[in-house]
Parts: structure tokens; C-alpha cells; sequence
């Protein structure tokens, strides 16, 4: 919970910490540029290298993994004449989903979400610049889910390479709001292998511990991605220069992901909160049973233990002891009373 | 649930793909032109075939059946002039209900809803295109709800044959909308059974799965419905130039509807909720009533076997034991102590 | 529940159907005319004998009670030149409450709320239809709540007779919502009587399904009542030339009521959903009242009875058997452990 | 219940009914007249005694206690030209709070809240009218909340002398508001009351009938109240000539203590609502503890009692039983058992 | 509960009373006039000492320390020319955060939150007013969180020394605002440990108290929090002549920063509503497992008792007793039943 947390208190507005775990990742700039005809694709040391590239008439995709340099990235933001706020925010990673308009440039931070190896949900933090004629993509780590967008710009698939630098932008979002789909569709497959468990009446405390987690998770997701359908949404409605036409009706398809998105989130999280109620209801369906048994066996045999014990007593005058069948009768009668007895329990259904 | 999510991931947005499960039906072209004097009904198997019907004064409605040949509806697409991302949303059949205005032509993707053979809820895909003088529907599979409507063109029943193809269009969505009436009601029947099985205190767990599976039907329903109330308010409002003012008439009718059957849905939500809460009284109830047979039971005969008990003791000098009526007396005791019992449980109403 | 539905599937919009239960009911037309100085009242046979009373200056109210008759309602509609959605929607019984304003007159359809005579809840549909000198009432069956009104116009009491057909409109829709005030009188008391019953530790089953009753109770005026509310506040808003400003005021009060009996659902909803909570805490207590009793028991008497074993064992060097005073010995203890048993119960609160 | 609910079903709008219980009051009239340099007090028998009052420069209020006789209530009003509406209004006290705006004069209603004697909830109906240099209040009862004001008045303390009829207005409607500080802080500690009884572990039946008695009367405060908040805020940005701006100023301070009272209110009701869960909790525990003394109970003894009874069989070989020390390793072999069931109880926390 | 209801009941608005705890504090004035070029510090002990300061072109801080001395708050008013009502407000703790523009000044009045040395919630009364070059500060006690903002001044770290007044009174509620994470920190941690806890099976009754506790605390921490998001979202809008359009941007900056606080608050609110469930599931678990023992241990044992009930009858012909092995087959059979007992409990997954 605690990284959940702003970690920059007291500090002077605009300094930019980072307040993320990767804390020793190598910093590493890649670069695009392309126009229809051609594509150029190089790794750079510093951001000085990419001199002409902003100015000039191809898009230019710039790619920073790594976000702990923060000397580095307030280069990079001085170089691209960023607002300081913004260097504190791509660095901040608990800044929540927004975007912001400026003059020259829209600034949008959200998040990538994934499982990671153990099946624990991550959210990573990526902010995206987008300018006349470029635009830079910060993220937290290697690992990204750009990879179609490369390929699709290398092999000019598509109509990424016809279209300007608001269309690539358009595309690195679509490519993030895309894996928001596998990421419910696991926490749908979680949810599902414990429904089919807690059917199965098993209601170890573990599974309590289970949905728990998903209740957390889910809420989680949901933080990281209602406020990126307001973002898609604010984004849609602008009417920033930077924004064409075309790309615009793109954006209307991509907040209609993310409605998508967040309708299968409610739905999730109903569902989860109806396990809890499953849960208890296994247990209380458990306890029927245990008490079943409890009752079944002291009806028959606590009558049958004080028959015996009647006759267990040392009254000096107890005629049906003198009886020689009298024992042979005894059983007789237990043979009748638990018979009655079973046939009560069977009307009501308890056997 | 893995059948909800998108399927498209990483693809070039705006590529035709159809997600949806009847990949082998054939897919069939029916076509209808009318006027108010004359009709002509037809199967053909290229669009080509309809050339110059759509232009004509007539009133064309094409039928497409069968979405998974994408080739065959991008050629649609394309003789139309239908913009990519309507195919798209077309063959996807994870796409959400709604409503596009374009310049030519209104654009509509909405669910029609029926139980299967197995009573299992099913949501079929069904977009469709209105613009002056045609209408053209596309459907995942053969079995479809407009047979009413095709009776009415042949029979020249009602007012269709004489107004426009905006009134078909509407008639075309009364049609599915009509049909979502038939949906709640069979939710509302299955309720009725559930919530009669747990009043006879039937608690097996399988009313637990078959209550989850009932309420994860009316989200599936709510999010196949609701959509289709805000579509429909937005064409009632929408001043879109093929919507005359008669038919706006007509949507208002329909907006209507589709609140009639919202509401329901909330109520059998409501219901179903419900149910939930009445299956945990049910348990709790049962088990009261186990509890009162083993209290009973234990009640009146521990005791009773603590008394046998006594006289069972070898004690030497015990000198109810030479009583030779002690035996006697022993089970008038007995007597009188049950009874007592029996009288302070009726007090108690437990028998 | 399936009489909620909708009956009318398939048929062409606008067709007269009638979906209600009282099929037999033979339709008859009631007609006041009045102004300040006469009034006359006569029951007619046919639409046509109206004629005259509508155009003059004296306000008419005319009353139809019966709807079966589609043919007849159909007639009225076409000589008072009704719309035919309008005649729909007079003779649907599940139309919910609307206000729709037409150029020339203006419509309304809502319910008639009571309990029958075996204290079930019934809607009854009913549809007003006001235009400039006359009101058109369209009711299901006889027995109405309009003889307050009827009797305020014979008599002429209050300022009915001095105005307009607007106030009659009034009048009537106010006659009605008057009568809500009783509904949601009885609801009261029967939640009332279920909660005393409840404080009196009764649990049985049947009252879940009371409770339940009442639920659906609820959401069944609910439906009908919150609709009134949003059409009362449209009518009073609305300019239409029908409704004059004095009359406007009057609404004003209307509406004043409607949200009164909204608030009175709202919170009679809450208690029913408490009642089954306490229902639940009912049967808890229940439960726990049974399991202390068979704790006391099973506590006090089973050491007892092993106490009372040990001195029925066989073996051959018991000390204690031999000692003359043993038996008696052996009550003292028995005395003493009770004595301490029961101590520690009274300090438990169990006794 | 049932005096919540409206009892003027199928009368004249307008006519004045007294729906309220203190039908024996004897209806008295005060009159404050001042400037700030003069104050005159008196009580007076008819309302044409204040004649020349009104009309004068001087500020008049006149504060009527009693509704019950209405024909004294019509006289007030038609002497003060207020409308008929409002006359009943005035006199039915399950009226909702509303304020209205008339031409000449304001009308606002409302409710005074207070506990009785027997620390039971009460509402009292109170109406306010206010015009140019006069005001005038309608109360049920005698005891009110004015008492502050008045000696305001006679020692001419604060501004309420040197200001206008319509801060005499404002400091009415002030008391009454800071009046249901009082009333939520009484609901505070009762909600305090009863949670610390249930941490004691206290579950009577009793709690729970308090418990529902204290979510009724929230809801009837909230009923109260939270329409107040609206017409604070209504009469705050209300622009009627009789409120003058430096009065607005101080209606926006009443409102933001309508505000705290609303929220202070929802704040209880939570609290309300996590009692009966507090409830079902203690109750859980107390079955938790019972069941384990129980269980601890049982499985100590029932095992020993079986041992007891194997050497009470009359089997003519067991070799125990001829062993002298026979009894005595019995009573070691029981020590042994006992202890290691102490320590399995131990192990589990159940002692 | 009690403090947090308004304690001046009667009085005259805009009477000055301190409604808060600390009624001794010793009231200290502490005042920073700083330029880009100097910065003076002092203590003075009356506000006439700072005579020049305000008017001058040097931003001057006054910041106030205890609010009990009334008279020396209110001569502070009146030499800043402050209404009466805001006096009112500085010293009324209970006052709910809200801001009030004015036509030379801003006023501001929220909630500093801490936990007190024995970890319990407390918020302490702060307000601010900015004008033209001054910024006045009050604030109940003497340990703020306003260091950071002084060393700044001091060090002339980040832009403040070379903003205005309004940019102080931005990094003044700033430094509030940050601090709130601090809050919302602790209260994770304190949902963490206890959901740990319920997880390793505790179910003292404590917890539900500690439960309780932190639903208290969340509530009231967010009735300081959520009005302080609006607050500041009206700054942000507010176009009064005092904020400068650079500083408006930070105010955007602190916006997100409540949005961020409040989200959390929403999710913790959730989470202990969820601990509640969690305990009461720990709590069904564990008599799961209660009742589990008592139903082996009576299961196994009650059967075998009555067996050797059996043969401890004192029948004159029971074979089984002559046969001189009759004790060692009777043990055998026990073994056979114990065995086949426990195989039907691991079946039943109990053991």
C-alpha cells in the first residue's frame, strides 16, 4: 500500500523525484523517424543527438525506458522546452492518468498495467509528449507493449506511416488501452477458477485471502483506468491544433475502448464482491452439513446409550431382567426405534 | 467470459475481423424493394446485383446473414461506400452498442438477445445502415426476428410500404427491441421458479450456481440494454437529415420501450439480489430447525441417562436400590421430568 | 410478473390492443357539462351524442370507463381527432406513466393505484386527455376516485365550477395522487405489523415470503409512482396555451405531492430492506438462545454422568464403594459441581 | 406511521385542515414592534388589533402559537392578503419544507425539531411569512426556539434592532436551524450509547427494536432537514426584493450550516447502520464462545465416559479389572487425556 | 462525538467564540516580509507592530498561533479590515472548510490533519486570507507544517521568494495538502495490520472495536478532505484579481493532488468496509472448526458409549458376556468402527 503514496512531501512544486521501484535501470533513448517513404531507426546516448530531427518534416518517435536518471529526463524536457511541472510528473510515478493542454504540445501520463511473473498486477507509468512533427514516450522500464507499433512502422503497415505525429500518438495510447483487455481477461480467468473452486464447497481461509487480493487488484485497475476514459474523452472533445480531423475520429473508436474496458471492470468487480457472499455461503452450507451429522448421530444413539443405561442399574427388583429373551427384546426394541428414527430423517431430508 | 473481450489486439485499427462464434455459416444476401405499389423479393449472391436499386425512388432493404466471410462484407463495405472502421465494428461482435452519425448515412450496432436451445442467454451481433432509399442489415446468423416485418412489406400491413426507409429502419429496431420484452420476461419466470424452490426450503448448492449464473445473465443483459436506450435517445434527438419528422415520432415510441424494459431489468436485478439474501435465510433457517431436534433430543435424555447412570453405581449402601418398587418409582420420575420438558419447549414454541 | 410485459410483439405501431385483465367489462361514457351557473349529467351510448357539448363554451368532462372495447375507444379517438399512437397507448395497460404534449391537446397516462379486496396490489391505467373546454377520461373499470370531484361539481363547491377544463385536468390527476397518500398508508402499517411480529422473535419461514411480498409491493409502486413525479413536473413547467397560470399554480402544489409520496417510498423501501435484516438477527438469536440451552444441559449432566460411570466400574479395589457414606458423599459433590456450574452461567449471562 | 401521511384526501384544494395533534391549544398572538431607538411588546386577541402596525416604518413581527383553530389562522391571512394555498399550508403540519415566492411577500415553511419528555422524537410544523417591515411566524405549540431572539430584541444586542424585517426573518429561520445542532447531537450520543453496550457484549432483542428505532428517526430528522438545505439555498440566491444584499450574506451562513447539519446527519446514518452489523457480530462472538464451551465440555468428558463404561461392562474376563490397582491407573490414564486435551485446547486459543 | 457540534446555539452571528480544545495556548504572532533581494523575521505581540508592512511592496506572512484569544483575533480583523462573519469563522472550530471571496481578500478556512502521540485522529482549525502582498495565517496550535515553507523563505530555495503573495498562499495550503498523505499513509497501514491479523484467525472482540474506530476516523477524515477538493477547485476557476495566472497553475497542480487524497480515501473507505466481512467470515470459520471437533468427538465416541452401555446391562442371559474372549472381540470392534469413522471424516475432508 505505501507505494501507493505521493513521496515528495515538503518538497519544492516542480522538483522532479522519481518515486518509482526501478531504481537501477540504464536510461536508454530510441529513436524513429520516418515519413511515408522512409524510416530511420538508431539508439542515442543523448538528447542532443536528435538536433534537426524535431524540426524537420518526418515524424519523429522518441522512446526514453527508464525514469530514475532524472538528471537525464530534465535534460530532455529542457531540450524540448517542457514546463518544469511536467519533468516533476513524468518522474512522479503515483501521478494519476490526466492530460494536460499547453501551447505548443498536449502532455497525457497514464498507466501500463500487466501481471508480472509471479501473477502480481503492476502498473507502470508512461507519459507521452506530442508535438508538431514528434512525439516522446517516457516509460518506467524495458518491457513495453509498443512492439506492433514498431513493426508496423518498419514495414509500413497500415496507415501509421501516411499519417502525422498525432496519429502515432493516437496509436501508442490504442496500443496501451489494447492490453487493458488482456489484463481483464486474466482477472476474469482469476475470477472464474475461483468461483468453480468455492462450487466445489471448498472454503479453506486461503480463498478469503484470494478474493481479497482481487477486490484490491480490481480497484487498482479501476484507479488506473477511469480516469484514462476522461483523458481519452477530454482528448476526443479538444480542439488542440495538434489534433487533426482524421485523427480525432480515431481517438472516438479508442474512448470507445475504454468504455468497453471499464464496463467489464464493474462487472468484474460486482462479481467479485458477490465471491465474498459465495464464500459465506459454502461456509454456512458446510456447517449444515457438520451439524447434520452431529444431530443424525446423538438422536439415534443418546436414546439408545439411556435404554442401556436403564438397564445397566442395580435395582434389586427389575422384572424385564429376569427375563431370559429379555436381551434378545432390547435389541429388538433399538432395531425399532432406529428405524423410526431414519425414517423421520428421511422425511426431512437430512439423509 | 473469455468471449467478451477483444480479439483484436495489436491489429491496424480499422481491420475487418469477425470475432464472433459462427465461423461456418454461409453468408446469404436477401434483398427487398418496395414502393407503396409494388414490391420485389430476392436472394442474390453478389452486392453488384443490386445496382441501381439503392439509387432508384424505391425502398431498398438488403439483409446480409452470416458475418464471418469479412472479404464479402468489406466488398459490401466498399460498394456502399461505408467508412473501414463501420466494417470493423461490424464483424466485431464484442462491440458495444451504439449509434454514428455520418454525412451519408447513420450507422447502428446493437444485440438481439435470445435464450439457445439449452436456455442459455445468447447476444447476437446486428448492425445497421440507413441513408436515402435503402437500408442494409447485417446479422451473425440466419435466425432473425424480422419475419413480422417481412409479412407487413409483403402484405402491404400498416403503414411501411408507404413511408421511407428511415420508417423501415425504426421498424427494423422496433422489431429486436420488441423482442428484448421477451427476454425479461423469461428472466422474470425464471426468478418466479428459483424464488418458489427456496420458500420449500430447498437449500442444495446448486441454487447457489444457478443464482450466480442468473445474475451474471442481467449484467450481460443491462449491458447489451442499456446502450440501446441511450442509441435510441440520441436518434430521437439527433436532427440528422434522413430521420423525418414523422418516424422522430415514432422513435420517441421507442425510446419509451427501451425505458420500459431498463426499469425491469433494475427490478430483476433487484430480485436477483434478493434471491441471494433468501437462500442464506433459508440455510439459517434449516439449520435452526436441526439445532432444535438435537437440542431436544439432548434436552431430555442426557439427563435422563445421568439418573440411570446413579443407579447403575456400585455403591454398597445405596438404599433406593432395595426398594423393591425403586424401579418403578424410577420411571414415574422419568415420566414427570419429560413432561415437564416436553412443557417448557411447547412454551418455548420448539415443538 | 409476466403481466408486466409487454403483449404486443410483432404487431404494427400503433395498433389499439388491449393488454389488460378485465376483458368483459362493458364500456360506458359518463358526461358532465357545466359552467359557473348550470351542470348536466348524463350517461351516453355513443361518441356522437356528445356533440356540440365539446366546441361550446361550458367545459365538458367526459368519462370512459372500460378499455376492452378498442373498436369504441378507437371511435372516441378518431371524432376528438386523437393521434393514433395516443389510442395505443389508452388501451396498453403496461404503458408507464407519461405526459406528451400535442398541438392542440395534451396527453397524459398514468395509474390508479389499490389494494383488492384479498389486499393485493393492483394498477389500474388510466389516461387524461385535456384540450380547450374539455377533459377525456379513460379508465379500466367502474370504480373509481373521482367522486370527490364529481360531487365538488354537482354541489358546486370550491372554485371547480368557476374554472377552466385545465383545473378539472387537474382536479382529476390531483384525485388521484390523493389516493397514493392511502397506499403508501397501508404499506406503512403492514411493515409495521411484520416488524412487531418480528420484535416477538417469530421466525417463520412464511414471513420471508411476506417480506418479499412487500418488497415487490414496493417496486411495483415505485414504478408507477416516480414517473407521476417527473410528468406532474413537466406539466407544471410546460407552457403549453392549454394550462393557464392560475392552474399552473395549482400544479406547483401537485407536484409538491407527488415528491411527498416519493420520499414516503423511498423510505418504506429502506425498512423493508431492514426487515429482512432483522429477520435475520431474529432467527440469530433465536439460535443462540437454543444452543445456550443445550450447552447448560450438555455442560451440567455430562460430568455428572461420568462421575456417575466411574462408580459403576466393576473394579474389584474402588475405595470410595466400600465407604457406607459414599452415595451420600457422591450427591454432595454432584451438588457442589452444579452449584458452581450454575455460578458460572449467571456470571456468563446465560442464565 | 401513520400521522406522516397526508389526511386532506378528497377535499378542496385550499382548504384549510389542521392535520396536526395539539388540537386543544389555545391559539395566542405576541407582537414585537421596533425601530432602534424604540420596542413595543404585547400580546393581543385579534389579528385587527396590530392595525397600522404593518404598514408603518417601524418592524412588526407577529408570532401566532396554535394552529388548531383555523378560522383565527383564514382571519390572520386575509387580513395579511396571503393567498388560500397557503392559509393550508400554513395549518397542515405533514407539509413538506418549501419556501415560495410570492409578489409581496415570501412564505416559507419548516419543521422545528426537539425531543420529548420521554426522549422521543417530534417534529413541529412552522411557517414564516415575510414582507416589507413585517414578519410573521405560525407555530403549533408554545414552547419555542425564539426565546434568544426575543431578549435580542428587548436589550437590543447584536444588529437585529438596527436591520430590516427581513434579518428578523433570517434569525427566526437561524434559531430554528441552530435548534438541530441540538437534535444531532442527542442522535450522537444515543448511537454512542448503544455501541458502547454492544462492546460489552450485550445482545438482547431489545438493542435491535433501538437500533430500528434510531434508523426511523434519522430518516424522519433527514425528511426534515435536508429540504431545508434546499430552501436555504433557494432564499440565498433567490433575488426577491424583500431580501436585501447585506441579509444575503448571512442566508449564505445559514446555509453552510444546513450544509453541516446535512452531513452530520448522513454521517449517522452510516453509524446507524454499522450497529445492526455490530450486533450481528456480538451476537456471532457470544455463539462463538458458547459453542466452545461446548465443544470443550464434550470432548473432555464424552471419551472419559466411555472409558467409565468399558469397566462398567459385565464381560466375565477383563483382565483390568483384577488388577488391585486397577481404579487407581484408570484415574492416572484420565489425568494423561485431560492434560493433553488441555493443551490441544490451549494450542487452538480456545482457553 | 459531542465536539464536533457547533457549540454557539443562540448567540448573535458573527459573535467571535472559540469553539475548539485548546483553550490555553499562549497566542503568538510570528511575521515573514520578504522580497526577492531580503527577508526579515520577527515575533511581534501586537498586530499594530506590523503597521508599514502590509502596504508596502514586500510580501509580508503573518502567521497566528492560537485562537482562544478572541479579542486578540478579532482586533487582528479589524486592523486587516476583515468582516465579522470571518472572525467568526477563524475561531469557530467546528466550521467546515469552505472559501469565501471578497472584494479585497480571499479568505480560506480548512483542516490541518495529524495523529495525536497516542495515535489518534485529530484535525486542527486553520485559515487563511491572502490580499494584495499579504498573506495572514491562524491556526490553533503552535507544531505546524509550515517549516518546510519557512526554510524555503529563508534559503531562498525554489521561486517563492520571487513570486507574490498569492503563490505563498498556494505553497501554504500545498504544504496542508501534502500532509494529508502523511494521513492517508497511516490509515493504510493501520487497514493492513488488521486485515493480517483477521487472516491468521484472530477474532477478539477488539477488532471489531479497532474496526469501528478506523471507519470513524475515515469518515471524518474525509469530511476535512472532500471539501477541501471543491475548495480548491473553486480557487482554481475563481477569477479573482489576487491570483495571478502563474499561480493558478499551481492550483491545477494542487487540485489533482486532492483528487489524488480523495481517491484513496474512497478505496480505504472500501477496504474497511471489507475488513468487517473479513472478520465476520473469520469468525464462521472458526465455528466451522468448533463444530467440526465437537462432531468427530461425538461422532466417534456417543456409538462406542452406548456399546459399552450394552454390556454393562445387568440381563440375566446376554451370551455375549459368558464368552471368555468377549472383552477382547469387543475392543476389536471398536477398532473396526473408530477405523471406519475416521476414513468416512477424511472423505468428507474434516480431518
Amino acid at each position: 500500500m505505501s507505494t501507493e503514496v505521493h513521496k515528495t512531501i515538503g518538497l519544492v512544486p516542480g522538483t522532479a523525484i522519481y518515486t518509482g521501484e526501478k531504481k537501477d535501470t540504464k536510461v536508454t533513448l530510441e529513436v524513429f523517424d520516418y515519413t511515408k517513404a522512409h524510416i530511420e531507426e538508431r539508439e542515442i546516448d543523448t538528447i542532443a543527438e536528435v538536433s534537426g530531427l524535431l524540426e524537420d518534416n518526418s515524424v519523429t518517435w522518441l522512446n526514453i525506458n527508464g525514469l530514475n536518471d532524472t538528471k537525464k529526463i530534465e535534460e530532455i524536457g529542457k531540450y524540448c522546452k517542457l514546463h518544469p511541472l511536467i519533468i516533476e510528473d513524468i518522474v512522479h510515478t503515483q501521478q494519476r492518468p490526466k492530460v494536460e493542454d499547453y501551447e505548443d504540445y498536449i502532455f497525457v501520463v497514464f498507466k501500463m498495467l500487466y501481471f508480472d511473473e509471479e501473477n502480481k498486477f503492476k502498473a507502470e507509468h508512461l507519459s507521452l509528449v506530442v508535438s508538431h512533427g514528434w512525439v516522446i514516450s517516457f516509460q518506467e522500464a524495458d518491457g513495453d507493449v509498443f512492439d506492433p507499433i514498431r513493426s508496423r512502422l518498419r514495414n509500413d503497415k497500415g496507415r501509421i506511416r501516411s499519417m502525422g505525429a498525432d496519429y502515432l500518438f493516437y496509436a501508442l495510447m490504442d496500443a496501451v488501452v489494447d492490453n487493458y483487455f488482456v489484463i481483464i481477461e486474466t482477472m476474469g480467468e482469476k475470477i472464474t477458477t475461483i468461483e468453480d473452486v468455492l462450487f466445489e464447497q471448498q472454503t479453506d481461509m486461503d480463498y478469503v485471502a484470494e478474493i481479497q487480493g482481487l477486490k484490491k487488484e480490481i480497484l487498482k485497475i479501476r484507479r488506473a483506468v477511469f480516469p484514462v476514459r476522461e483523458l481519452v474523452s477530454k482528448l476526443e472533445k479538444s480542439e488542440h491544433k495538434i489534433i487533426s480531423d482524421k485523427t480525432q475520429f480515431y481517438l472516438r473508436d479508442l474512448y470507445d475502448h475504454t468504455i468497453h474496458v471499464s464496463e467489464n471492470i464493474e462487472i468484474y468487480r460486482d462479481m467479485i464482491l458477490g465471491l465474498m457472499d459465495m464464500y459465506m455461503t459454502t461456509l454456512s452450507n458446510k456447517m449444515n452439513e457438520v451439524m447434520k451429522v452431529l444431530t443424525i448421530i446423538a438422536t439415534i444413539f443418546i436414546p439408545l446409550t439411556f435404554l442401556a443405561g436403564i438397564y445397566g442399574m442395580n435395582f434389586t427388583n427389575i422384572p424385564e431382567l429376569q427375563n431370559p429373551n429379555g436381551y434378545f427384546i432390547f435389541w429388538g426394541v433399538i432395531v425399532v426405534v432406529c428405524t423410526i428414527l431414519i425414517y423421520f430423517f428421511r422425511r426431512k431430508k437430512w439423509l
